[in-house]
């Protein structure tokens, strides 16, 4: 039987060895979120990258640039990392070059994967789903908050972990502890998330709806994944691992 | 208001700033179980190092030497890593050299802090009224395994945070993390660590009768305290830092 893993930050990920596993990387607040929101809009590519000067670079080739930090869209972007900022039909077909605090740096830091896809609650189903069919071993890869562990990419990891029971083996604790951490807070996830630290800083940043779309489970069944170091929408070939 | 965080491997700990902390560092199975044991029944002091050669060479120096590596002791070594090879009337004021798989490099790391202590279920009690009683912010350090997080560290971690709640702030997710899974453990903490990865490992070495012992509150009253590189009982002097 394949494994599910959870590595809870990408500070930790030098201790997994990526090569043969599909990687899941989850920044539920707000980057996979937004990930997901564009690609079920029609955005035809996002390409993350961990710097704001590269996240330049390609503005200046051409691409829509999107970059966040600390929660707030930085100036001379085009984009934040609001998943309102894309629903708009402009950028249809569009081909986006993203940064953000944690969520594009785990990401480049999946690369020996063999396969690197996008998680969100907003299509929670169709990544378990997708995981279930395929043979690979699983690991989850939080992106967390400033290489610390955070509560709501913790609480997603929880939800693939306990949905694939019975499908994935666990040999090790942090998947186990995310499956409790889910356990209690599933009925209700936004008053689970309450204390949180990133809740309270978006909240502080008058985010409160961001924060409630992307707790919403299975809005899209679009599956980002990395190809040629773009997110693209999954397709029958990419299903085919 | 003081504040509690929680560094949930040593991994992760150049996240943390130690200086003026009271770091407490947790390896419940068995390290800091058996310091506490050790303390509560007359050794002296105990020398936490991180290498097998370091123990060897205060071996030969006239030291007890402790060494365990993957839950076994290492041959050629006086005692391993169960707490009641430390109830040995025969140590009474004993020098202990200890290496362990995890729990003496968590301390190895934790150097640059105001002080350090050791934390088990065994003291629970005296280590969380001692950590009210000073003034200074407290990060709970757990040792996990081989660099990756693990539950029953967790566990004491969360305890120790629910015993603090309303002397000390939370800033961080960390914390609130522990202290759910706590709150789902603590009326049978054995049973809530059946799956758990190193009480599986200890079990099939034989080892349960050791869990059970850690796993028992409030047997000790000592807190095993950082001095001049060895860890000696706490008196008044180290109470009043």
């Amino acid at each position: 039987m394949k494994e599910v893993e959870v590595c809870l930050t990408p500070d930790l990920i030098e201790l997994y060895d990526l090569r043969g596993k599909v990687v899941v990387i989850v920044d539920v607040l707000r980057a996979t979120s937004c990930i997901t929101t564009a690609l079920a809009h029609g955005i035809n590519s996002i390409k993350p990258v961990a710097t704001l000067a590269e996240c330049k670079d390609l503005q200046n080739q051409g691409y829509v640039a999107a970059a966040e930090r600390g929660g707030l869209k930085v100036e001379g972007f085009d984009l934040g990392n609001s998943p309102f900022n894309y629903m708009n039909e402009e950028l249809a077909d569009a081909d986006i070059a993203m940064t953000t605090t944690n969520g594009t740096i785990a990401v480049s830091k999946s690369m020996e994967a063999r396969q690197v896809i996008i998680g969100s609650f907003l299509n929670l189903t169709s990544v378990v789903n997708y995981l279930k069919r395929q043979s690979y071993d699983v690991l989850i890869h939080c992106a967390g908050w400033k290489g610390k562990v955070n509560m709501e990419d913790s609480l997603f990891a929880g939800a693939v972990v306990q949905e694939l029971d019975g499908s994935c083996e666990i040999s090790t604790d942090a998947p186990r502890m995310v499956q409790i951490l889910y356990s209690q807070g599933k009925e209700n996830m936004y008053a689970f998330l309450e204390n949180s630290s990133h809740v309270n800083r978006l909240k502080k940043l008058g985010l409160n709806k961001d924060i409630e779309f992307c707790l919403q489970r299975d809005k899209y069944n679009v599956i980002p994944v990395l190809k040629n170091m773009h997110l693209i929408k999954m397709g029958l070939n990419d299903m085919l691992i």
